[in-house]
């Protein structure tokens, strides 16, 4: 199943979304298909989709469609009935702040708008999700760059192309610096609960013919200590105007180790995914999700039943920990606040 | 399913030994039969037994058996002839010492051995069974004493009854806490690949009413720092004479995220388990187990099939990361060559 081409996860057809549902990678691969904003948040919700930049893409398609439904109920008061859809879409998920940076620039453009909503909300949808594209594009250029020859890399639960608009942001970086000949070996956790890394990760790396060793997250440490790791490399849910990062669970334990051990630790992640508004990450929504995440496995029980379970499904590294911020603007090396500021002065 | 009472998994039978299947736990409660020593040595290979005490005692019990097979077939030449499958036993597993110093101790025996060898032997591996399980208390004794009053503990793995001739390492310092009521949460990681924290620990504990939090590898250093952990308690597989500890992967990996957190970090194991022949941890051979650990759970598959996995099934905790060892001899505080030294010096 090769393929030199980058599997596309969001679709927009004609009419409807198109999302690979990532629930049942690798075992199938099957498209669904949304035509309403309601399911479009269920399918955020249940994690059809997931990943940040994802995220916020489905949530400003799923925008188009709620505004053509209220458009079509009442045109002169679609945009206050189209109120509730965008609430319903910004409780799909708490952590990744792509989705509620979506919705804001959705919800400046309706403002504006006083025809038929419909085609220039789409249109924006699209420009987001093209521009996410480019941005991952550019963050691999960038982060790349910083790679040297023969490296090392590890990586975090999936942030390629099922997880952005395509290419991928950590993973973005890994593909061009793997295309540019740079990467001796790519290892991937399995990233638990979800088992992002060996479900997805894996699974893009190897239709593309990218070979990556997969580990389970406690022997990350060993991994460590008898590799020499150059670059542990992950993506980002939410960072914060400091630099702190919330990722998914288990990244701090990947930076504290990779910092110990003599590997740098680089975060890639859109300028979309910076959070101005929050000072700090211990301000941060950590979503906690069902004990059932641990206690099965696709659907079969394997846990001990009724268990108590703590699941958090991100958690904070803060930017001292953080030795490269790669956004599609810039390399920001050792990020803090003034260098966040830096980011957005011309904006 | 509250008992006050341990499970016993190991429990020889007038003229077999019966073990709780330990792949089929928590769904299934199944003891197999056990009375030839091919048997046995292929189950501690599949983990029907596990836990590197578990493993020593059952191979006893396999020598036993062994003797009286060899006897029977050739009463002059038993000596002889039971080398092959004492063997067997001793390449069944290659990282807990445990299966090596009690087949070493079966070994001395039977050179003394002048008549009938089955009696002698089964006692003997009776005795290693109930010294084990005695072991266990007084390393519950020990460790608990160091334990305050309303401390959260973090445990890895499955160091219990499940592990050990009873009680449990480990899993025995955390009963024993638990009953002098100085423990005011459990909380014991999943442990991937086999899931021994979820599937037994969890099990273990449950059964006798004692309420532990689960949580998976990935989110121990966020426990580590929203939670004042106090202690993070874990057993070992095998223990070099400077004091390096190998033990299940994940556990190196606990012992740095402890020491930057300000948890200490205890390793409980009986002196059987430490290996004076190896002077350092990195002398220890590490059993690497195949990609499938990862691959599939419980035999459905769940990762990329066929995507390249490197499962190291224990890891290497130095002995400068280790704040306390408890045998059932004595506390070590800062185990190095030198106090383990003393622990052997009145033997």
């Amino acid at each position: 199943m090769s393929s030199s081409e980058s599997v596309k996860a969001i679709q927009w057809r004609d009419d409807h979304l198109l999302l690979l549902d990532q629930r049942l990678l690798p075992a199938q691969e099957i498209y669904l298909k949304f035509s309403q904003v309601d399911s479009i948040a269920q399918a955020i919700r249940d994690m059809v989709v997931r990943g940040a930049p994802a995220i916020g893409i489905v949530a400003a398609y799923g925008v188009a469609l709620a505004a053509k439904k209220h458009w079509g109920q009442n045109a002169s008061a679609w945009k206050t009935s189209i109120e509730a859809d965008l609430k319903l879409l910004e409780e799909s998920r708490p952590t990744a702040v792509n989705l509620f940076w979506a919705l804001a620039r959705m919800r400046r453009l309706i403002a504006d708008i006083d025809a038929y909503p419909f085609q220039v909300l789409l249109h924006e949808a699209q420009t987001i999700h093209e521009e996410d594209y480019t941005a991952n594009l550019k963050m691999g250029a960038l982060g790349a760059s910083l790679i040297a020859q023969d490296s090392r890399v590890l990586t975090h639960c999936n942030t390629g192309s099922l997880a952005t608009g395509g290419h991928g942001t950590a993973l973005g970086i890994i593909r061009t610096a793997f295309a540019a000949g740079k990467l001796r070996h790519i290892y991937a956790s399995e990233t638990r609960p979800w088992l992002q890394g060996s479900r997805l990760t894996a699974w893009e790396l190897m239709r593309e013919g990218i070979p990556v060793t997969l580990i389970c997250e406690g022997a990350a440490a060993s991994l460590l200590n008898v590799q020499k790791i150059d670059w542990v490399i992950v993506g980002a849910d939410r960072i914060a105007a400091n630099g702190d990062v919330v990722n998914k669970i288990g990244t701090y334990s990947l930076a504290v180790l990779a910092r110990h051990h003599g590997a740098r630790f680089m975060v890639a992640a859109p300028m979309s995914t910076i959070d101005r508004k929050v000072a700090r990450g211990e301000d941060i929504k950590i979503e906690c999700r069902p004990a059932e995440e641990l206690l099965y496995i696709q659907g079969h029980a394997v846990g001990t039943q009724k268990a108590e379970v703590w699941n958090p499904v991100f958690d904070l590294t803060p930017a001292e920990w953080i030795d490269v911020l790669i956004t599609e603007k810039a390399v920001v090396q050792k990020p803090d606040y003034s260098k966040i500021a830096v980011l957005f002065a011309n904006e």
